[in-house]
């Protein structure tokens, strides 16, 4: 891949090497937290927005220790520009869509306990509402705690090009409104924001908070606060 | 346990301290994520097919940080090719029986909480039912998440040549069919692939559907979605 | 900011260096252990008690590898010495409420699921109540687990100034009493020490103990003991 | 303490050295499983059984990175050898009741949210009762997972010669039979070993199993298996 890319203007091999690296980091990360087991997840970084150059991790690699022949370059299709590189991740069309929505840089996808449960929990209302947590303000644009979040719900299909095609129905409805990130039922996680850093601040935050929604729900059906507190009250 | 290869033809000293490196990794790997605890698991890579040489984790040994010393090279009776070896793992007749079975490369068996509730809590039915989650994906041959897939369960015995007997009955009978992995009941599980880097895949794979599994039905018995959301309803 | 430093008298260069080399470990080892996700949670040391010298982390950094430029040294009203530091955090009149209060050398911010939730559930009786745990011996001044510490709760506002004239009014209504901690709902905990390592001991300790009284009121509605124990009966 | 010891026949400075090796290590491990928060736990290795002579963690100490000069030299009342060495572990009488059982060369005491709760859920019945798991096996002694072990549980008090005297006056009354291990309640866990590595092995083994018996609890009152399983069905 950085062969192929030798010869071109732009971008250049320093700016894959240092997108790979980054990615590369990011990947071994999410990793070790258990958010990326088995071959899941996958990540991009944009390297050119028109015509978009993609840099995104090829389909089925293992996440704890990427290397440089782990990522291959899209075009704004998702289509490999060097006819002999990996096949890129199954899901390129959607990195693709978001890619090219206007201040995205850098587009992360993972599977993780708490993001599976509740795109299936809440499937019903289309979102999880996510409201009133500091936490919050971890995401661009948000500046209050004070906020209710709505992180929609796509139903699951192996048909990537319509799921593309929803998600991008969906991208234009919303316009240039707060959407920092979507589910996918039973599958995971789609964020992203205008710089990688920012884009990994998001799964961190959402991640997060989806993990107190969840055990908050289990918490609202356990003991009331402090029956368990005394020992003496407790036997 | 490497003097004795050096005479044989095959499998060669290199093929033995790759396989066993590589073990060692995911030893390490599966002992930090709490997959391991105190000696339990036991993990295996065919060296050749037939006459079957296994690699296998001697018994009892500390999985924190494997040395060469820690495997044992066994045959298709799952003895011993020197008799000066370390004594292999008590279970090694599963690895047998799993190996004999074409395209299987590596047999890894790891207990860890999830694994062992859900091998409990279904064993009336007789497996853990999993479906409709896109990282079924992760197991080799399913290319869709609308599957459903049974992991069945056996009883846990201390006889192992009657458990490996009854696996080998479980084997024949589905044939060719889509068996990745089992359970033994309040035991652990055991799962394989063409190669190590697949039958670990296989674990990460599985363990996060059992806990998903296991989370979803507390999930399902906790506050319906959104009554904890709102904290002016909340009060 | 070492530049601006090197004309004072005090601190030192040498100070401020070890400070920030005390608060990146702690940080890192927070983040490790996701109390400080995407760019949450601030840190401050007292380097001169007054006129207060404090050397605060600067406003939304990631708190995964903090480097030298990550920190400010604020004085008595929160405002960086140096006019051309970054941006103190938003929360640092908390961090100076707290630090100008006898016997305090640090003070430590996290986000952390098990603080997020317990500030909520318990809010309305406006502390979280520990009780008769050994654990609580790790607080300073706590003799013995027959103690019950009440962790007093905010309401949360983005309103700073305001929060941290409360918790002023607070600190001086209960005088040179016990209070370790606070936290503010549905945001986080505030802790401090008469160092940095008794600072982290209380973090840590807090948060062991907000774990156990949150799953303790969880298992008070689970099977009561014995049952889930013998498999022929819980079949 | 290594001055001190340099006069004595025995234990020699290199095996006191290598004692404080290991058990740094175990005091890292544990540290990093969260379960040595905040300088609770506390660690010894019998470097001589008659008259004893035992390595115990000091008083107060951070076990996350431990040195020599973290640790004691202590007889057989559990006192300093050397006057001039700081000050062993508060509970160090229960480990020399301990150390002086036949058989015993370290003991191990941690702290953990599991080992916590259920500490005082099964307070009343005065054990936790662990039975029918693969895992026991991985307690010395234990040749089959038909076992139940009950796990005794001590009230706890600030008074540790009348608990190490409860503790002696159990071993006397159990003599030679099964214990490994005693909870003291809502504090933590002791438990033992013929030397470190198996006194190590009986901590993860413990704590693996108070976490199954604990989340068994808490599955054995959620959904039934399989009623969340299908998504047509869960809706």
């Amino acid at each position: 891949m950085l062969d192929f890319v030798r010869g071109a203007p732009d971008p250049t091999i320093a700016a894959v090497a240092s997108a790979s690296r980054a990615l590369r980091d990011v990947s071994s990360l999410f990793y070790e937290r258990g958010w990326a087991f088995g071959t899941s997840g996958n990540y991009s970084v944009v390297l050119r927005p028109r015509p978009l150059r993609l840099l995104v991790t090829a389909s089925g690699r293992d996440k704890r220790r990427l290397s440089d022949e782990d990522f291959v370059l899209v075009d704004e299709s998702g289509i490999a520009l060097d006819p002999a590189a990996p096949r890129p991740s199954a899901e390129t069309l959607l990195h693709v869509v978001l890619a090219q929505r206007g201040g995205v840089g850098a587009v992360l996808h993972v599977h993780t306990i708490w993001n599976t449960l509740l795109s299936d929990l809440h499937a019903a209302r289309g979102a999880v509402r996510i409201e009133g947590y500091e936490m919050l303000k971890g995401l661009a644009g948000i500046r209050t705690h004070d906020t209710a979040l709505d992180v929609p719900i796509f139903e699951n299909t192996q048909d990537i090009p319509a799921l593309a095609a929803q998600v991008q129905a969906h991208i234009d409805r919303v316009g240039d409104g707060p959407p920092h990130a979507f589910l996918i039922r039973r599958h995971g996680l789609y964020t992203w924001g205008a710089d990688l850093a920012e884009a990994r601040r998001h799964v961190e935050i959402l991640e997060f908070l989806f993990e107190v929604v969840g055990r908050g729900a289990e918490q609202s059906r356990a003991a009331p606060p402090h029956v368990y507190a005394t020992s003496a009250e407790a036997r």
